[in-house]
C-alpha cells in the first residue's frame, strides 16, 4: 500500500483502510487517438451508510441503508429523518457512529445512530430491530458476487465503444424533447444496437432493457450503455443479468468500479469526444 | 383542456386523464437576455409506479413503490423483480396492470403485478398484503404537502438566480476531481451562499445541507441550489423543510413541477449559459 496516500486521505480502490475518504485515487486505462494511456484517475467514493434511529428506553433500530459518499454523515443522518417525518429538528438529540462491539473497523464508520428525545413520528416498513447488522462496500460486492449470472467475457474494438454512445442517443427521443431522462441500452459485443429504454430514474432504464428480454424470453445481449454515470446498484444489475460490459458517458463510482473488477465485467466511463476512460477489463478492449 | 394534447398521446401538468405518456407539455417563463418569455415546454413525466409480486395461492403482494416514466411498465416490473432476486427470468408467468375495483382511474396504470410461477426466492422487507394500495402522483403531492413547514415567500432578483449555479460549483472539489459527483447547496435570497455539500446521490446532498443547520440549531435559509436534475423527492425535501425556492442547473420532472406549484414553492430549472426557465412561481423573479 502506498503510505504517501494515507497522508492526503486518500486511498486507493479495493485497499482496506479504517475510514473511507470523499475520493479515492485509482490506476486506469486512457483511450485517446489510437492510444493507450496508464494513468491515475480518482473515482468518488461510494459506500453503503445504515441508519438507525434510537430514542429513551429501546435499542435502537435500523431504519434504512442508503449508498452515499462519506463526509458529512451526521448531517446526511438527520437530514434525512427530518425529510423521512420520522422526527423533526428539534427532536433530534445527538447522532453518533455506532460503537457494537461486533462490528469491524470497516463498519464502524458506516452505521450511524440518530438519538431522539421521544419516540419517532413514524417508521419506515423496512426495518429490523438490531444490535448487528453494519455494513460495508466490501461485503456488498461480495452479496452482489453471490447471486451473478455466470458471464462469458467479452471483446470489444476500441472503435465499437467510441461508437456506442452515438448509437444510444439515436433512440432517445425523450431527452431530446426534455432533457431530462436517462437512457439504458442493449448492444451486441459488435455494436449492433438491440434495445434502448428511456427512464427519469437510470436504474428503471436498466431494469426496462433487460426486462424486455425477458417477456420476451429472448437471449441477454452482453454490452450495456448508459446515457449518464455509473453507481453501483447499476453494475448489481448487469452483474445479476450476466452482462459482460458496461459502456458509460459519464463517470463512476468507487464501489462500481470495485464490483466490475470482482465480477470480470468491462467497464468504460467518460465515453465521450473521441475518448474514454476502462475502469476494469482493459485486457479485452482490443485496437 | 387542450383535446389536442390527447391526440398525440401527451397530457398537461395538472390535468387528470386516464394514462400519463412519457413527456407533458406545460406552460413555462423563459428569461433570456433580460426579457421574459411565455412559451411551451414539454416536461418528462414521473409517477409512481407500485410493484406486486404474485405466485399460486396468495394473494399478490405489494413489494416497492418506485418514481418512474410511465411506459415499458411490464419490462420495469420483470427487470426489477430479477434484479431485486425476488425471482428469475423463468418463472416469470405474466405481468399485468391491477384490476383492482377499488383502484381509480389514475391509479390504475400505475400498479403492476409480476406473476410467479412459485414462491418468490426473497422478499423485501418493505412489504404490505395489500388489495387496495394503489399510487398516483396526485395523491403523492397531497401526501407531502399534508407535512410540509410553513413557507415564507421569496423573492429573488433574475441577476441572483443566474449567479447561483457559479457561487455553488466554487465549493464543489469532489466534482473537479472526478467528475461523478451531485451539490446541493443553501443560499440567502440575495444569493449569499451559507452552504455546500457534494455526494454520488444528488438527495444525499440535500438531506446533508438540511443536515447541518439541523445539527447547529439555525435557521433554514431559504434557496436550495442543485448541480443536476430535478426529481420529485428533492421536491420533497424542500417542502418538508419549509425552503422557499429551488434553483438547478438541470431539468425538471412533471412531479417535481406539480408539488413545486401546489407547495408555493419557486422552482428554476436549466439555469445555465445566461438563461434560466421558471417552472413554478415567475411572478416571484424580480428583474
Amino acid at each position: 500500500m502506498d503510505r504517501s496516500a494515507y497522508s492526503r486521505g486518500v486511498s486507493t480502490i479495493g485497499e482496506r483502510r479504517r475510514r473511507p475518504g470523499p475520493t479515492v485515487r485509482d490506476r486506469v486505462t486512457e483511450f485517446r487517438d489510437g492510444a493507450r494511456l496508464e494513468r491515475e484517475d480518482r473515482v468518488i467514493t461510494e459506500e453503503p451508510l445504515e441508519l438507525r434511529v434510537g430514542w429513551p428506553g429501546r435499542p435502537a433500530e435500523r431504519v434504512a441503508v442508503t449508498m452515499r459518499t462519506p463526509g458529512h454523515d451526521f448531517e446526511l443522518a438527520a437530514g434525512w429523518m427530518v425529510h423521512e417525518g420520522i422526527t423533526t429538528p428539534r427532536d433530534v438529540r445527538a447522532v453518533r457512529y455506532c460503537t457494537d462491539e461486533t462490528l469491524g473497523e470497516l463498519e464502524e464508520f458506516n452505521v450511524v445512530t440518530v438519538d431522539l428525545a421521544g419516540p419517532p413520528l413514524t417508521l419506515p416498513a423496512a426495518r429490523l430491530v438490531s444490535s448487528a447488522c453494519g455494513v460495508c462496500g466490501t461485503d456488498t460486492v461480495q452479496d452482489v458476487l453471490a447471486r451473478a449470472e455466470a458471464t462469458d467475457p467479452v471483446t470489444l474494438s476500441v472503435a465499437t465503444v467510441l461508437a456506442l454512445p452515438d448509437r444510444l442517443r439515436e433512440q432517445q427521443p425523450g431527452f431530446g424533447r426534455t432533457g431530462g431522462v436517462h437512457a439504458a441500452g442493449l448492444f451486441e459485443a459488435d455494436g449492433t444496437r438491440v434495445v434502448v429504454r428511456e427512464d427519469v430514474g437510470r436504474h428503471n432504464a436498466v431494469d426496462k432493457v433487460v426486462g424486455s428480454r425477458i417477456l420476451t424470453a429472448q437471449r441477454m445481449p452482453p454490452v450495456l450503455v448508459l446515457s449518464g454515470r455509473i453507481g453501483f446498484e447499476l453494475v448489481q444489475k448487469a452483474v445479476v443479468s450476466g452482462l459482460g460490459a458496461l459502456v458509460a458517458v459519464g463517470a463512476p463510482t468507487s464501489l462500481a468500479v470495485s464490483l466490475a473488477r470482482e465480477a470480470g465485467v468491462v467497464m468504460v466511463g467518460f465515453d465521450r469526444g473521441g475518448r474514454f476512460v476502462a475502469y476494469a477489463g482493459a485486457e479485452r478492449l482490443r485496437d
